[in-house]
Formats: C-alpha cells, structure tokens, sequence
C-alpha cells in the first residue's frame, strides 16, 4: 500500500519536520517511531559499497563490510562503455540491497579541471558529455534494483585543497557548457534518487544554500524529482541551506540545525512550507526505499569479481606498443618487476575506499596464465611507503631484468599520491619508480610499463618503454585483468576519457589552481581539457579519447541524412567502421563538432556523440548518430538559453580529438534572432550588418556625410569608420547632424526590432 | 610676466569657460580674444611630427608637413636606450618648436596584450618597467625643449577591433601591475603635459568618463600635474567625462559639449567648480606653452636624420647569425632581393604616419657602402600590393641568387598588413614573401633576411635562412642603419621588447582576444608575454629581451649588498659584464625578479632593471641596481595597496628572459601584516598557521576534541581537518561544541588582531 505522504505530514509537529531534515547518525535518516517512519541507510561509494562495520568514526572512515570494489571511475570511464558500466550499477545495486543500504553515494560526476585534483580517480571525465552519459547509465544500472543513487559533488568542486571554504569563480557560460552539463544529462537521463551538494562555494555562495544551483537549475530547468542532501558535513547556515533547496543535512547535527529551523519558523523568518517541500522529498524517498527494500537479497561475489575483471579489462588504455610487443606469448622467461604486481594499487583514498571481496594480484594471475609454459620471476625494485631508492632492491631487479626476454614493470602512483582531502602538486611519478624504469631499460629492450595511477601522469622516462598500459586503479579484479591484456586474451578497448599533458604547465587551469586562499578563479573558462589543448595548438603527450588496439579499424562512408537544417531538426549520421586487422576488437567511435565560425568564442571541437562496437578481424558496422539542438549550441548568457548560431558546422568522426577520420560539414539554420539593442555607442558596422537595420543605416551614413568614408578602399578608413559608434555622426559631423538628430534616429534603428502587430 | 590664472579664470563667464573644453578645430586649442587667451596647437605623433599641412580632414588623416620619421616605437624600444630615446625626444622637440607646435601627441605606452593588435607598432613593449621607463625618457626629451606631451591612450586600449565601443574587463591586480605600470612609471617620472584617454570602455565605463583611472590613480596616486585630453573623438557624455576628470575635448565639438556642460552648471546637475578645475589646468598648459615657445626656432634636418640612423642602428635585432654569415665583407657579388630594398616599409599607418624629410634605401646605401670593392645586384621578387606570387619576378630573383656569393632578402608585412584601425587575423608574412624565401634557398645557402615589420611575425621558413634580422619599421633612416648593420659598420645591439612566439596560439591572449562584440576579457590577468611565456613554460620563438652581437659578452660578480632585507630597504645590486669577443658592441644587461614562493599567484620572473653598457673588446663594466619595494611587490588588493611577501626572492641577471647567466638569492621581511578576520568558515589551517591565533586555535581543538585528528600522521586525515571551517567543530562536534562556543572563540580569536592600546 503506498503511503499517503500528505496526509502523514499534516500529522508531523513542526519539531518532527525539522527532525527529519537531518540524519539520526552518521549514515542513517531520522525515524520517527509514533508515525511508523523508518529509519534508512546512505552509504559510500561509486565502485563499491562502503558500509561501515562497527559505530561510525569521527569522519565516518573506519573499516567496512566486504563488497566488490570496481575499478573507479576514472578507470571506467575509459571503457566508454555505457552498457558494461550499467552492469555495474545493477551489481552494486544488488550488494546494497544484500547489506540494506537505500542510497549508494555516487556517482561523482565533478570535470576533470586539473589533473592535480586528489580525487580525480573518483571522476569520469574533462568532458560534460562523456561524463553525463556514463554517470547516467552508473545510476540507471544501481536504481534498476529498487536502491537510489546520490548524483555529486554538485557542483564546482574540482580541487580538494581548500575544498570546504574555497570560493570557486565561474562564469555562467562555463558553468552551463561544462560544469553543469556533466550533471545535467546524469540528472535528465536518469533522475537519480538524491543529489549531493558539494562543501565549496561557487560565486559567492556555499553551493548547498545555493538557490541558483539547487532550485532554478536543478529543478525548474533539469525537472530532478528527487532530494538533496548535504555532503557529510557542508552544511554552513541550515536555515538558508533548507531555503535554497537542501533537504537533508548529513551526518545527524546533533538536534543544532533542527532546532534553527524550528525557531525560524517560530520566529516568522522561514516559511513552514519550504520545511513541508522538504520532508515531503525526504518522506517520498524513505518509503521509496521501503516499497523498493528486497528482503533476504544476496548477491553471487564470484560473479561480482567476473564483472570486476570483464570492466576492468576495459578501463585500461593501451598508451605504446612499439614492435607490437604486446601481446605476450605464454611462454619464455618473462620478469615481473614492481612492488604493485603483489600488492596492487586498485583503488584511492577516502570515503570510497573498499573492502574488497577477494583481490587479485598480477604475478599470480599472469603465472597462471603461462602456466608451464614458460617462467615467470618477480622482483620488488621499490618499497611503496618512500620515494626512496633501494639500491639493493634495485640491483635485484636488474638482475632478473637482464636474464629475462621481456620485462613488464609495475609502476606508478602509491597511495599517498592521491586521495580525497588534498591534491597533488606535480604529475611525475616516485622517483624511484623512475629511477627503476631508467635502470631496467638499460639492460632489457623489450620493457612494458604498467601503470597504475588514477589521474594523469608525466613519462619524461617513455623512450626507455616500448610499451605502456595504463591501468588506472582497476579494482579487485585488476590483476587478471591486466594479464588478461598482455596475454592478448582480449584486445585493449580503453580510450582516454582525459588528455595526458607533455607537462603540468600545459594544462589549462596551470596558472589558476589551486587559486589564492580560499578563491579560485576558472579564468580558462570553457576551455578545459582537449577544448584547449586542440584549441590552442598544444602537443599533449596522449590526446583525450586516445587508445591502441591490438588490431586495426577504417572509418568509411560517413553520411549525413541532408545538408541544410534548422535548428530544431535532428542531424542523423552514419559511419561504417571496419576490423582491419587480425583478431576481434572494440573501436570508440567518437562524433565531434566544430562550429566553422562564430560571434562568441568557441572551442575547436567539442564531444557530441560516441559509440562501442565489437568487430571480428574484418567485419564491419554502420554506427548511427542522432545529434539534436544541444550538439550544435553554446549557452547564450543573455538570452538565457542555448543557442545555435546560423552557419557551417563540421561533424568530425575520429578515433581520438587529435585523429580524425571522415569529416562532413552541415548548414544550419537558427530559428532564434538574437535580440540587438541600439544605444549611441552602437557601432556603425553593427547597424549596417544587421539585415533589419541595413537599409536605414545607409540612409543615415549618406545623410550624415558618413556614407563616403564607409565605402572607402582604404582598409584603414574604412575599417575606422565601421568601428565608430554612432555617436561619432555628432562629433564629426560638423554641426550637420546633432544629438537630437541622432535620438530619433535611434529610436527608428530600435523600431526595426519591434515585432509587427 | 607670469599669467594670473585665478585672476583669469575670475573674469571668465560660464560660456567661455566651457568653450575652453573643447578644441577650435582638429589640432588647435580655443582662444578667446577678448581675454588674450591664445590658441595653441596640438599635433601627432610619438616618432615623428605629423602636422597636417593645409586644412584638416573629417578624421585629420591629411598629408603632412615633412619631419623627421625616427623608427616607430617598436623599433625605438629594442634599443633598450634610455639615453639614446631622449636624444629623438629632444629632437621631436625641435621640430616642434620650429613648426610651433605645443604639444606632440605622444609617447604611446599601451602594452602589447596580443601580437595582432594593429597599433603594436606605436607601443613599447610587453613588459610594463620596460614600456614605462623608455616612455618616461621620451616625454623627459621632447618636454626639454619646451613643448608638451600627451602620453596615450590610457588605458586598456589593446587592440584596435571595435575600440570605440569595446569594454575592456581587467581585474585591478592586472591593471595595476601589467596595463597602469607602464603610464605610472612614465607620469611619476617625466610628469608628460597630458595624458590622453583612450576610446574604449574599462570594465563597463569609458575611460574618458573613468573617475577611477582618471582622477583617483592618474591624480591622486600618481600625482599627475597636466591635464587630461580625449582621444580624438573619444568624447561619450561630455558632462561625465568633465566630472571625472576628462579637460579637454578633442577636436572641436562645433559646441555641442559645451552648451551640455553650461545647461549642467545652469540646471545644477554639475557643480561650477569642476569646469573651473578643468579650465585652470588648460590655461596652466595654454599658458606654459606660450612661455616655453621658441620663436624663429628651426632645426638641422640633416643632423636630425644622422640621429634617426642612430636609433636606427640600435632598433633592429639580430635574431639568428648561423656561421657567422654576417657581418657581410664590402666586397663580391652581393644580390638584394626584395622590393623594400628600394620601397622601404620604414613606419605604420594611421595617425602616426609622418611625411619624412629625406629617405633612405638599402639598396642605395648598401651600394654606397660596398663602393667599386664588390657589385650589388637588385631584384623586386614580389609585388607590394598583393599577396600574389608573380613567377617572373620569382625567376628574376632567384636567377640573381644563383649568381651571388650571398643574398640579402628584405621582406615582412606590406603596409596594409598592419594598421592603426584594424588588426592582424594571423602572424604570416605574405604568402609571395615566404615563397620567395624558400625559391631563393634552394639555390643560394647564404640566405640573410632583414625584416621590416611592426609586431611580431612566425617564422616557419627560418630553417632556409642562415642569418635573420628584425628591422622593425626603421624610420626614414632605416636604409642607411641596415646596411651600418650588415657590413659591421657598427655590431647590432637591440633586444626583443617582446616575445616572438612560435605560433599565434601560444600567446596568453588568444583564447579572448579581440573578445565577442562589444566585451574582451583579459582572462589571461597578469600573465602577458614572458609572464606568460615563462611561467607556461611554452618555448617561443625569439624571448623577451633577445638579440645577437657581433661580439660576446659574460656575467660575472653579481653582488648584493645584504643578504636580509626589510620591505623599506634599497637593494644595491651590481655584476660584472665583459666584453669576451673580438670587436666592440653593446649589451643589454637585464635585471628579473622571481619570488620563490607565495600565496598569491606570482609569473616566473619579471623584469626590474635593464642597463645598456658599450665595451670594447676585452673591456669590463661593472652595472649597478638599486631595487625598491615594488621590485619585489604584487598589488593586493584587498590591502589596496603594493605588498612584498616575508620570504626569498631570487636576483636574476642575464642576456634575456631566457638566459639567465647569475642568480642570487636574498631575504626580505615584510613591515605589514595583512589582516585576517575570522568567522564561521575560516579554516583550522588558517588560524594554527597564524602567529597571532597559533595558541588559541591548538587550545580551542583540544576542547572541541578534534586535535588529535589535526595531528594525524595520515596525510588524508590531516588534510580534510586542515581544511575544514571552524563551523565544522559543531558540525562533527557530537554535540559538545555549540555554536554559542564557536561565537565567542571566534570572537576572541577576532580579539588577537586588535592593536593592543
């Protein structure tokens, strides 16, 4: 029977209102036993279930009940695997329901600003599409099992340091074309349960009293039916947070923020609707989650590592494979070299950090699948709690390395390296992992480097390897997975969801981040990730979507279905892709945009579309795009709303944003005119472009004694007096023309505007 | 007899004291008879005299009467020549005085935010110190002969695309050590007769209605003593331009701004005292320039122009010298190529277009110098009025080539490539320059190229040319400098004054510039040029402050004179320079400041002194700084004020932004304090890091409980406390804190920055 949330809250006293907009603890909701309103669980985290074991801590980061950690999302995002990352969410789904948790705490969809970001591993993408359409089918896949997902950190939350006092300064088209639209699509496509607002502030305001953020955009505009709760703890003035649209304070206040609503309520300040709005949301999930709650649920764990490894076979991106080394043949004299290949970095830091089921370790995955026959050896070559080098430990390694025909050296992050609570402060890994590389490379040629990091890394060592696999941190199951890859069990599928930078500095935020005390300004703008580096004409050290295969795809017959449109169609497009090589693979098809030209200032492409599609060695496959309105628009601040302008798009299809294959440009038509308003300082060159003010405009230059200099073939007059502001009629007119003559005439140029009757 | 100008001003009706806001006519100040106030004249421009012969035009672009054209300030700044640039002051002084000309509109100190502004050739330099200290020894030379300067166009005036209409958006910080450093220095130092506003918007307000820059920096900071002058026809509202600080109106406004300010005055909306304010300071300047008038002045023409071939000399840079190709011998078969040789582009267009008295050619003066010892051959190989490549004038060219020991090949930007009222779209020279640069290289490897141009251009054909050099636009002497140059007559001594960058999309501006419509945003903020350059670590082209010698100098003995330094001391620097190379030359010694480390964001270096020594070979020099505060300082705003962090500082001396020869390290204390006030979202790390709040802060964890997770040895753990706000104490405080409590520890840690009595 569905609960009548009305009517139970026209029972509630405006103390039990207000009690319920907090938790009871640090991971459950308020009950209120009089009116049978239960109590339910919130719990971390995007890749696995964090639930903890014993009495939450301080900070709710002790230990947890065992559950299958998934790569993270930096990981899966590589995949480009809508599908595959949804089985994930129903896998996660059914583990919450087995531990009765209601909300899994994910996923987090924050863009990649700067690969210093200590929880960048947490995060998909530096682009808003990509990382919409993967935390939409995240949280598609977890609500499948009647369990919600909590949307975060919403929004503008791109750094650690400083994060809870730090005010993040964005301009609104940024916001909207980048930061914004990575939750929007989630939000759209999949409405998940709850939505969670970050500790920072953005312009000003602490984004969980954030009225702009969490009522305009997020519900007026996105339609999100759901509830917002409080990252644990960034709850600053409850009663302005309740205001602006945050439901739920977590963890429990302790009765300190209830008794703030109650008084403000009492004392006129706060309407008691607004705190209705928000028990009524809180009501509508809690019985959500008891209709949806699965009794008795289990989940299979093996099946769970299966699923681990299948997507962490795909989170991997191979970066070089020079000679084509890769794949290994099972057998000969193969070191294993890297503390990692024992004791694997497969997850980061903080509240998503998991208990995992079982774990996987490279050599014995990789001995097992040589099996007799060849020799697999391993050597540590460095100790994981210092960046120091361990001669002996090295010489060891050097040993094995030069006995052996091929060496596969795990390197890359420690775990120190990068957690949530702080970022990093440059990109290179230990130096003595480097150092070991270096040492490696002198005696051993055939030298694979693994890495396992969960943001980008510099190689200023790449020469020494003649193959690279990133690994990102691959969960449980990374172990087999990256044997999986070097056995060429599958073919390498992962593409970069983030450009790999030749240098920090290369990077857009460089010179803005982490920003002053507690201010930090996006002064790239829209200009993140490859919409900069493309923009500007930087060489990255691997471009985003970028990744090698071991066989080969051609891209064909790209078509569009006609070649004009308005903007209010949609563009279909197909390509045919080809398996060109040897053995089955997967292709990420990726569908970009240019706009050839434009009044505002763009990027020189931006992600619009992109598809995964499996082909045995010489299949083929036409891949159908649809792209609407959205693909072909910017975020038009004074006209509120998205737009497109009229002009030549390019639609650019590629394996990676650096190599495009086919291209095919398009004509649209925008059925929006863009409001113009005439002042005095309105050029010249403005009234006589304008085909509303073209002929009136000629009119006054003659009558003015302009007209002559206008059409001069002096590109230096000629380019002076279309820059001049109409103003200019008076100043140089010689008394011929006067202010007055000049109001009228702005008045009749703002007549042309003025829809007929 | 010194005028009375109270008395004056006393017997001035309304009408005649706003008729003397404006001009009489396009160069001439209003007279007025009846008081035996005089008209005096006003005319262009910075490197040249430019009085408009017969009667002025619509825009006052008419011929001219013949002056000397010295090299465009582009050129004039690589000399790095304070001594040499007064020396051309002197002269424009002369010239004026002889043509009875008051004030010489001029120096142009605008930085160069992007390479395609149009009017770069007009400006200084990238770098501010640079900008301002070579304009302030222009203005010092003109205004010693008694006659006035108009230091232009201030400010943010950084591109010519829609200049009239464009607002320009700079943060204060930006404006105050990049955009208003390169004016301060110069009115601080020369204290110019007037200062010009320019025609744009600053941050939503024209600058010639621009209260702040006009009156509270130009006046009250700096102390600026002259008074202020529209651009031509820069006048929006004349009521609010006179009201915050705008004097005069230029050119005459056939009354219209005149009767606008009597109907102000009369309707009382302005206050009488402000047009009294502005009419004083213009009978101060009417009037000094009477005094200061030389009758029957005249000038040697001729030594004027020995003068121009002087600065001439020092205006070009040798930017590439493979194989010591030159200095040319003055003998053998030498072929010039290049129309320029014989139609030189010697200056840029707009308003600063003189008429020259004599004018050079390098064919002519090349001839001259090689006399009966060799030949010198000529061919055109393209045309100046097109970008077309005629093939015959190719094969003529190349054919030369063929025959020669050696080519010297001018080229660069024909005169419609760059222009006062437009901008460059890209950095090219033209297409038919570049193809006959690469025809002659495939049959003559002695390839010299001299440029002529006013801002940068690329050079993907310099791998074909043995030896570069940049001319700038010479000046009418440019022919006579370049030939001085090419056969070792004097060895180069000019130092870029700007960064030549590989390609357009490395400069800082590119992404915003010339921004959308009417708005450009100076996103990039203090990072111009080799602010940027350097601190992105972007490999350019050519560095600021490069250029080769025929000799070679080295850096020695680099001496402080302390080691700890407060913020009020000087620092007494000094380095040894030494002239290790066979012939006599020039060096261009610069002195950078790099602050190691800040809590604000600081460029890699900049510069704070340059010195320009003359040895002959195997002489020494020893060069001494002396540095103040704002060397070391940033603009805080909050504190509105320049502030010098406590901390070290490295003295950087070398050849270029680049090369750095001697560093030194030193240590200054700052005497101010920059506030800190606490609230509910200041951070533990903030108040346990401040002297002042150390032990308060340590005692206020212990009570809350929290001060043992602040010492954590988990870098996570001790991170995420570091950065919460003191709210965060209620927060995670299970209730033993209260908000009570936190009020008054905040108010008691408020209490440790009040001054004790």
């Amino acid at each position: 029977m569905k609960t009548d949330i009305p009517q139970l809250l026209s029972q509630m006293t405006l103390e039990e209102k207000a009690s319920l907009c907090s938790g009871l603890d640090f991971w459950n909701t308020q009950p209120i036993e009089r009116l049978n309103i239960p109590s339910v669980m919130m719990t971390d985290g995007p890749h696995g279930l964090r639930k903890q074991a014993k009495e939450a801590d301080h900070l709710g980061l002790n230990d947890s009940v065992p559950a299958t950690c998934f790569p993270s999302a930096a990981g899966m995002a590589s995949s480009w695997n809508r599908d595959l990352i949804r089985q994930v969410g129903e896998a996660l789904g059914q583990e919450s329901q087995a531990e009765n948790v209601a909300v899994l705490l994910g996923p987090g969809t924050n863009i990649k600003r700067s690969p210093l970001c200590g929880r960048n591993f947490e995060y998909f993408s530096e682009d808003p599409y990509l990382s919409a359409e993967l935390a939409a089918h995240h949280i598609q896949g977890v609500q499948s099992q009647g369990v919600g997902t909590s949307l975060k950190h919403f929004a503008a939350n791109n750094q650690e340091e400083r994060r809870m006092s730090v005010d993040a300064i964005v301009d609104e088209r940024t916001l909207r074309e980048i930061y914004l639209a990575s939750f929007e699509g989630a939000v759209k496509q999949s409405q998940p349960w709850s939505v969670m607002c970050s500790y920072n502030k953005l312009n000003g305001t602490y984004t969980g009293e954030n009225e702009f953020l969490l009522t305009k955009v997020l519900r007026e505009e996105w339609g999100f039916e759901g509830f917002v709760v409080s990252d644990w703890g960034a709850v600053n003035e409850r009663v302005d947070g309740l205001r602006a649209g945050l439901e739920l304070e977590m963890p429990a206040n302790n009765g300190i923020g209830d008794a703030k609503i109650v008084k403000a309520v009492q004392e006129g300040q706060l309407d008691e609707k607004v705190v209705d709005r928000a028990v009524t949301r809180i009501l509508e999930f809690i019985f959500k989650a008891v209709e949806q709650r699965q009794q008795d649920s289990s989940y299979e764990a093996e099946e769970h590592h299966a699923l681990a490894r299948k997507i962490g076979q795909e989170s991997m991106v191979l970066l070089k494979n020079e000679d084509q080394l890769l794949p290994l043949a099972k057998k000969g004299n193969i070191a294993v070299i890297g503390e990692f290949a024992q004791n694997p970095r497969y997850q980061g830091g903080g509240s998503s950090h998991v208990n995992p089921t079982q774990l996987d370790k490279a050599l014995d995955e990789m001995t097992k699948l040589v099996g007799d026959q060849g020799h697999v050896s391993y050597a540590a070559g460095y100790d994981l709690d210092s960046d120091d080098i361990k001669e002996e430990l090295v010489q060891e390694a050097v040993q094995l390395a030069a006995k052996a025909e091929v060496v596969v050296l795990f390197t890359g992050l420690p775990d120190r390296y990068e957690s949530e609570g702080y970022d990093r402060t440059h990109l290179h890994i230990p130096r003595n992992h480097q150092h070991l590389i270096e040492e490696i490379a002198k005696v051993q040629p055939n030298l694979i480097v693994v890495l396992s990091n969960g943001s980008p890394v510099v190689m200023p060592w790449i020469g020494h390897a003649k193959a690279v696999l990133e690994g990102y941190l691959g969960g449980q199951a990374f172990g087999g997975a990256v044997a999986d890859l070097l056995f060429g069990e599958v073919s390498p599928s992962g593409k970069l969801a983030e450009t790999f930078p030749m240098q920090l500095s290369d990077n857009p935020s460089f010179l803005n981040f982490p920003g002053e005390q507690d201010r930090v300004e996006y002064r790239e703008g829209i200009f993140v990730g490859y919409r900069y580096y493309d923009t500007k004409q930087i060489q990255p050290l691997f471009p985003f979507g970028y990744g090698l295969s071991y066989t080969t795809f051609a891209y064909s017959d790209l078509k569009v279905d006609r070649e004009q449109y308005s903007d209010q169609d949609q563009v279909k497009v197909s390509v045919k892709i080809t398996n060109t090589g040897q053995i089955a693979g997967k292709e990420i098809v990726q569908l970009y945009v240019k706009d050839s030209e434009s009044i505002v200032i763009r990027p020189e492409k931006e992600l619009k579309g992109f598809a995964k599609v499996h082909l045995q060695a010489g299949e083929s496959q036409t891949v159908d795009f649809t792209l609407d309105k959205r693909a072909f628009a910017y975020y038009n601040v004074k006209l509120a709303d998205w737009h497109v302008e009229s002009g030549t798009f390019e639609i650019l299809i590629g394996s990676s944003s650096r190599d495009i294959h086919v291209q095919q440009s398009i004509n649209i038509q925008s059925s929006v005119e863009l409001p113009l308003t005439i002042d005095r300082n309105t050029t010249m060159g403005d009234i006589t472009t304008h085909p509303k003010t073209e002929q009136l405009a000629k009119e006054l230059l003659d009558r003015s004694g302009m007209g002559q200099l206008f059409d001069a073939s002096d590109d230096m007059m000629s380019a002076m007096v279309k820059g001049m502001p109409l103003r200019a009629l008076v100043n140089f007119g010689q008394g011929k023309y006067t202010e007055e003559m000049l109001a009228q005439d702005i008045e009749k140029l703002n007549q042309a505007f003025v829809p007929h009757q």
